[in-house]
């Protein structure tokens, strides 16, 4: 079974796909999203989309997962922040793939157990679990792998995630699965 | 000349498509992209785009103009706008098509004359300048076609939307070309 995790943000916007057999996982690729500083925003989230959708093609994955985040600085850097999560949902739903979120608490409750964990304590998990010399780089795509982890482990019963309280973001919508026409 | 107006929203978005000959001015279309309340919000940023790429198809304006909002009540909601506003500002690019964004005080001034205008007033104006008999219904597709003749106001010299002060918001780009490949 294959799950794909992003990380969105409009500068760069991590992604990961984890491959399971229910007890060992291993990766399957991860990388970053990556605009020039300068591009205008729209040609940003252009890209963002059609990389997405090309990498979703290619992984074929059986889920995605990805961070929701709600808290930011300020209003501004959320709506920025919303426009390149959403281009990112939406390449998964075109990709008729289902997708589930979680909070950054719930990726680290599930990966080091502790809910207040630091980036880097998640990083070096993410090494360890998918059996990797070093976390992988840019930060981002070992910050979606993690996301995808996190989803691997909530489908194991008993496993941290699952047990996390439900979101309550407003764009939370926790699992979702495309309806067939 | 075709512009086409976007008013964002994950509840509703309204759009609304203004031919223009430099001097008078009417309505193509109008309309509002509902989802259901209950729908999964995934589904509904599905919904957005799927429509508005149908829309901008049919109506192949040489311009869309999309209102750009950077107060919100908080930044959960700004979150949401933003997933919103990603998908709709994704459809345009996807469609070749330039985009330009104006606040709504450019958009009050450029139709009333005044940035802190209410509601009402500018949906009155968009009534009087397409040759209306009554604003159009639902309000979202009134403010929609208010950006699309703000635009209109812009591309003529010494209307006021030509002099309103630059957006200064995040998510700011002020006028977008797709570029040629």
């Amino acid at each position: 079974m294959r799950i794909f995790g992003i990380d969105p943000g409009s500068a760069r916007t991590g992604y990961g796909c984890v491959e399971t057999d229910g007890s060992r996982h291993r990766i399957v690729l991860s990388g970053a999203v990556s605009t020039p500083a300068l591009a205008p925003f729209p040609q940003k989230l252009l890209r963002i989309h059609e990389r997405l959708s090309a990498v979703l093609d290619e992984c074929r994955p059986e889920c995605v997962a990805i961070e929701n985040v709600f808290h930011s600085v300020n209003v501004r850097s959320a709506l920025r922040l919303g426009h390149a999560r959403g281009v990112a949902v939406l390449a998964a739903v075109q990709a008729g793939i289902p997708v589930a979120e979680y909070t950054p608490a719930e990726i680290k409750l599930a990966l080091v157990g502790y809910g207040r964990a630091d980036k880097r304590q998640v990083q070096r998990m993410v090494a360890l679990v998918l059996g990797l010399a070093a976390p992988p780089s840019p930060h981002d795509a070992a910050d979606a792998l993690a996301v995808a982890i996190c989803h691997v482990h909530s489908l194991t019963p008993g496993r941290t995630a699952a047990a996390a309280p439900r979101s309550k973001a407003a764009t939370s919508w926790r699992h979702y699965r495309p309806q067939r026409t």
